[in-house]
């Protein structure tokens, strides 16, 4: 993909729709793309973690270890972010990310994350909201299973 | 409380530390300040939200309904901002939030909370902050359910 095709790419993200162009450029520019195969890790539950991630094409799946194992949590698609919780917090990863099928995201590190968000408040709004849904499904998780060991 | 005393309050919660005076002004003004007693319910699980809540003095416990009664899943304290879920992404409230002892908050409609943090970037990062804490911590627990249930 050219520089210009991943711009194109980014606005139809929603995510970006807002952004001017050219800042989507320099963050294309700043940005490193990767390639994974299927069941590749991005990164593990407990590494250190200096950049989010943005599913460019694919999916991955969110995986939280427990003693028998890990367990899906999440499925992520095409505009989805991932792995912003490590540099918003300054903590390990939270969870294991791994491609399901050939996946291609863009690597954006902490300094252009936060540039990002303070220029962009819509950015900022949007990643809020991807937070709390995150948040409101994982309390409905956590309520399942609450209610699955009291039974 | 004066006008003056509660932004001189506001000033001091992270929150809002980087905030100009005439804004926070302008927030305490907009919003309503709300007391209650010990036990005394903010909003139930279920219920419609169109306004956060920051707590202003005292204590609240965030209640997750289960099929064995009600479980504290977090303990909010002054400077802690809740119920910005169901406005970011427009569900019922997910949880029940409930005095404990005398309880002082600020209402904050959302129309103003959105204003605030698009114009107030580093608003937008404490609350994204705020939301991938609460995230990490609900994992946790959902980790240590899900172990549970398995052992």
């Amino acid at each position: 993909m050219s520089l210009q095709q991943e711009v194109e790419f980014l606005r139809n993200i929603p995510l970006f729709s807002k952004v001017d162009p050219t800042k989507l450029k320099l963050l294309a520019f700043a940005s490193e793309r990767l390639a994974y195969n299927d069941d590749q890790i991005l990164f593990h539950q407990g590494d250190n973690g200096d950049a989010a991630f943005i599913i460019m094409e694919g999916n991955a799946a969110v995986l939280i270890d427990t003693e028998n194992g890990a367990i899906e949590v999440a499925r992520l698609k095409k505009g989805d972010v991932v792995g912003e919780i490590a540099i918003l917090c300054n903590v390990p990863r939270t969870a294991t990310v791994q491609a399901k099928g050939q996946l291609t995201t863009l690597k954006v590190k902490e300094d252009t994350f936060f540039q990002l968000v303070t220029e962009f408040p819509q950015i900022a709004v949007e990643i809020m909201r991807e937070l709390a849904a995150r948040l409101e499904r994982t309390n409905a998780q956590l309520r399942d299973a609450l209610n699955k060991k009291a039974s």
